[in-house]
């Protein structure tokens, strides 16, 4: 009965928009056991409290196994919500248990905001550049993405009101505290005028909070979803607190958005791992989170100082970057014009592997940048790395390399 | 700065068609604890391996801790994949590694295949009535559900074509083994029928298999999936033969194809939790399965007998039922044309619960059927629910309780 031919099914339109990630390409030559890589956006595995992880997962098994391997609610497991509502209130977010999703990651967070408000065709506002894995996630409701420039503070919310007004977008996403790819925050009275436009044009807002935690420098703000509009929606995740492999996350904000965003993650995975919430929650009731912040905090900040202080010494003249207060990433300009991606090949021969900035860009596209991650690697290995990446570097300001040709895989996913 | 008025985001269309669950909202009531619930459809705690995943998670963390906590690929932990392709390729699913796909159990399965075949307005056909969670996934999309009508082998397959041709659907959804909530399986010539009309007109199936492996009586029908065609995606989960709360499923099939479904999947969450991973495949490795799972069909075929043996003594003249050969669900049908919701109520009076069998109809909603599920409780808890449910419909057929009104949650969210 089989016939001669066979048919290919026929694919959904969001397919065309859906291309791996250029990150993702990068990586898996980045990620080549002779390649010193500062590419990934990897939290130090030497700094994640494995053995406790280990007794909260033995305890949860051995009092509570049965719940702990079976079935369990949308919404996640009561204690660890309670912990998270405690603890965001405890930030200045007030926040009550009902109002808090437990989600399969934060990535997860931002797949199902935009499933709660995109359209096809609808308008996201993101900032200019990003995280590119949130690009991805918008990209599967087919948003159109409209950049907002950003600069030291962050997205230029002064030019939000114009682009609002033009555009009616649903959402506007960004990354409030030390920024993918940038290193930088946004300024307090940006984020009183963000939550100010969320409310007054009814723009929904996701706040994505991975890093705010990692300050190592200064003193924290308080959070766009802080500020009083109940239109901020806010994501943030175990993954650099903790450790990524729990895939542990959150939504917080207005009780009925979250209920919203509840149903679809329904249809999404039923819930998240039961087993990986209990545990979550008696780690966090035994475990003393503040050292280990104090730590981890103390520990990026050396690093970050060290990239710093190598930059300066092995860079040639005409490179600058952002000396972030936190977070796992500093943010370079290569100089004269230098291609990123080109300069990606030149340094993989040198033995070193950067994410070059022209993925993270929406429009606008910067050839010139290069992200490099200092959380991953120790200092000895992070001044080794620069040193090398800074011979790269001298070599293509004597001698430019040809721009490379644009591949597809190297522009994101949207453009 | 804040508005006098605070304008509310708007939501995306779907949002119209994604209702809290039906059987959600029964749950709820039917879990309280004095209730003697046959509702849920969960898998019997006290047979879950608790100390062997436990040993199996001590060992992932004291070896290999800081690989189990970090971020980790996609497509998921190559062993585990290696472990998959094998088993399936021992059930006659000839399949390579890298045409297996770690989901966030198989209920992600069916929102990523939707999520890469169906636009909005797109038809998915499914078995009518069918699991309901796959319905309130393909709403997400604002697929248009077009039912088949089902009887004691499954999908009516032979109504197929015309409604391909009628439709030109994008995709087909069936369970095939055991099906939620009938208990019946797709017969052979229908599995045949089905794989070439899928070939021969450029058809999707998914063909979801949760409970194949809870056979407890009979021979195993061959996969849908090992019957030649490359257009059927086949998902399956240890949800049901190891523990749900590790929420570990899988995708499998063309390799071009599961590879469109990884890219979504990175926009969706990234990856599937590195730790449950990385447990579950040192588990399979150390694991006695075999035994485990002939344990497994020995329980439930005893508590499916006992269930249906309870029926006989119980329920009066006029109830009909499916005798399951495995899976964890007997559809029942009450005599005299009895409303199952109004029969609810009843039921819970005398602390005894079960879904009405209404909420899993896409279309042509029978009001006179219901699902026992006899997979949670032990035989002489079973003999108890029977018997109070006997009484109820016992005095239902005497005195018809008057149909309720119907209420929105009460109905399937797309209809």
């Amino acid at each position: 009965m089989k016939p001669l031919v066979s048919v290919a099914p026929r694919l959904a339109r969001r397919m065309e928009m859906m291309q791996p990630s250029a990150v993702r390409e990068i990586l898996k030559v980045a990620e080549r056991p002779d390649v010193l890589s500062f590419a990934g956006g990897l939290p130090a595995p030497e700094l994640f409290p494995v053995e406790e992880i280990a007794a909260a997962h033995a305890e949860v098994l051995r009092s509570e196994g049965a719940y702990a391997l079976q079935y369990s609610t949308t919404e996640g497991y009561g204690p660890l919500r309670d912990w998270i509502s405690a603890h965001l209130t405890r930030q200045g977010i007030a926040t009550k248990t009902n109002q808090v999703l437990i989600t399969s990651g934060s990535q997860q967070g931002i797949d199902l905001v935009a499933r709660i408000f995109v359209d096809p065709g609808d308008v996201v506002l993101v900032e200019n550049p990003t995280y590119l894995a949130a690009l991805q996630a918008f990209a599967a409701y087919e948003a159109k993405l409209v950049p907002v420039p950003s600069d030291d503070d962050g997205m230029q919310v002064e030019h939000l009101e114009e682009l609002i007004l033009t555009h009616r977008p649903k959402l506007i996403y960004l990354v409030t505290n030390f920024q993918n790819p940038k290193g930088t925050s946004l300024s307090m009275s940006r984020r009183r005028m963000l939550a100010h436009l969320a409310d007054k044009h009814g723009v929904a807002v996701l706040e994505d909070d991975p890093y705010g935690e990692l300050i190592f420098r200064g003193e924290p703000l308080p959070a766009v979803a802080a500020l009083g509009s109940s239109n901020v929606l806010r994501i943030s995740t175990f993954s650099k607190t903790l450790a990524p492999g729990l895939r542990i996350g959150w939504l917080s904000g207005d009780e009925a958005l979250v209920r919203k965003v509840t149903i679809v993650k329904q249809a999404a995975d039923l819930h998240t791992a039961t087993l990986a919430q209990r545990a979550t929650a008696t780690l966090l009731r035994d475990f003393d989170l503040d050292a280990h912040m104090a730590r981890l905090r103390s520990v990026y900040g050396q690093r970050a100082a060290t990239m710093i202080s190598a930059l300066r010494t092995y860079m040639p003249a005409g490179t600058s970057w952002v000396d972030p207060s936190g977070g796992m990433f500093v943010w370079m300009q290569l100089p004269h014009g230098l291609d990123a991606e080109a300069l990606f090949h030149q340094a993989l021969a040198k033995q070193v592997a950067f994410v070059p900035g022209s993925a993270f860009f929406v429009d606008d596209i910067r050839r010139d940048f290069v992200r490099l991650n200092f959380s991953n690697r120790p200092p000895e290995l992070i001044k080794e790395g620069m040193k090398r990446l800074g011979e790269v570097v001298h070599a293509a300001v004597l001698s430019p390399p040809p721009p490379m040709p644009r591949r597809a895989e190297t522009i994101p996913p949207l453009r």
